[in-house]
């Protein structure tokens, strides 16, 4: 496996290997790798012939009262899983590279950013799809590959690629979850024993609402208060928003008649959480 | 020559000669071809192999107010002149495609955008950007040339660019002139008799604050002094800034002790001229 920090290195290599119609897929990632990431990798090692896996912890989607100093790092053990997995090429840039004096270009998806994340978190989706943007530039992939887990991020990217016309196939991986339904992320090992206990609420929550979907409520309402019933059972768990959304535009939807997302983030202490669920509504019986 | 429509079909040949390690040239326009384009496409011959002209007229990139109804348009003469200069395909794309229902990403080159024409037309630069990376991921050249005669806008591209790794090299060839220096641009067929008569003001304003510099003057004040004396003889012509300033950030400088551009804009009747001037001040004498 090559360890490449030199963006033009980086650049230099898929364009070598494109010229020979070698596919190349890529899996972005910030580091502190897990088995959500190792199912991306797993899924894009079966898609492609050369596989690049970033590790960047990205500044500039950080907001200023976020925890970018204290983002788990483990740069080690991520070479160690890259390397198990079969990966060719870990793309490790410093942010002085990526972000050079005098650097002032954004890429913004203006409208999906506004809602759900973007409210509480403004200056995250910017930075995100900034940093997307010019990693797609560097690395060149064929395809990429994002977790269902951050059900937002993975549809602003795919608006992005499709806007700007990057030629880079998205795809989406399911979310992998611990035993009680908790959905991985980086950010869990800082979880207080009895936080920990309890997280895994939201994604009961969103059973619950994907449950009266299933049995064939429509009303979104209804459905949100199946939800958040379940999280006001544990009184650590604060709310930030429980939402039914259309799966492409990411706006809330009245009445859940075919395909919808469930959206839920909350958080347990000074930890945020998000989960979601993609439902689709059963066909109604015709008389 | 061929003419491309679509855009899978514009990036699917581009993509065949790349694979092939055909260097591809490009040339975006937006039709109403004149000689300064002219020069342009022949730069671009002599450094590709594969030469790409695109022509669309772009709708983000005008205000509400302005003038993307009556911007001139002249397909069939924009090919004959692409045709007689070896082009090789002709890029045609329909504002439907380019900007297909629900699409909203925005590129923009925040603090260069704001000033200058920035100032006048808001909504320009992030139009230029947005579509240039467009056009960019589409076609897929290895460099693409632009006109020195929009110097934000190609100081703009540059920094773009540079700023999301886009890999493509940019050109920039020298303005070309009428007979008494007025700039040329599509937009000069619209200037009455009367005021194409004093246009060349412009230009002779900015070779007055060339002359001080290279004559030793470096104060700013007095270097656009002497330009706008040129200017205010012509009580036709509307000053919309003259400014010194860095050729990199576009900021304006107060001591020119190296190189500069002279930026001037201004009005005759409804029609807005820009010009520019890159000056390098003389060395200072050791003693």
């Amino acid at each position: 496996m090559k360890i490449i920090r030199s963006l033009t290195a980086m650049t230099a290599w898929s364009d070598r290997l494109r010229r020979e119609s070698v596919t190349i897929g890529f899996v972005p990632t910030m580091g502190a790798l897990h088995d959500g990431h190792r199912s991306l990798i797993r899924a894009a090692r079966l898609q492609c012939d050369a596989l690049v896996v970033s590790i960047f912890v990205n500044p500039t989607q950080f907001g200023p009262t976020e925890d970018f100093a204290r983002y788990p790092r483990s740069p080690k053990m991520d070479r160690a899983l890259c390397l198990s997995e079969g990966v060719d090429a870990c793309f490790e840039p410093s942010s002085v590279a990526m972000y050079p004096k005098g650097f002032q270009t954004l890429v913004t998806v203006p409208a999906m950013a506004r809602r759900w994340e973007g409210e509480s978190r403004p200056d995250h989706f910017p930075g995100v799809t900034t940093v997307v943007t010019k990693l797609f530039g560097i690395v060149r992939p064929h395809l990429a590959l994002f977790g269902q887990k951050d059900f937002q991020q993975a549809t602003l990217v795919q608006r992005l690629v499709q806007d700007l016309n990057m030629g880079v196939k998205i795809v989406v991986c399911p979310t992998i979850r611990e035993q009680d339904g908790l959905a991985m992320s980086s950010r869990n090992v800082y979880l207080k024993t009895e936080e920990r206990a309890v997280a895994g609420a939201l994604y009961k929550s969103l059973l619950a609402g994907a449950d009266a979907i299933r049995r064939g409520t429509t009303d979104a309402s209804v459905i949100l208060a199946s939800m958040s019933a379940i999280i006001r059972r544990e009184p650590a768990f604060t709310i930030d928003y429980l939402a039914v959304c259309d799966t492409l535009t990411l706006e809330p939807i009245s009445l859940v008649t075919s395909k919808a997302v469930l959206l839920g983030a909350g958080r347990l202490g000074s930890i945020r959480l998000i989960d979601n669920l993609v439902v689709t509504a059963p066909a109604k019986r015709k008389r």
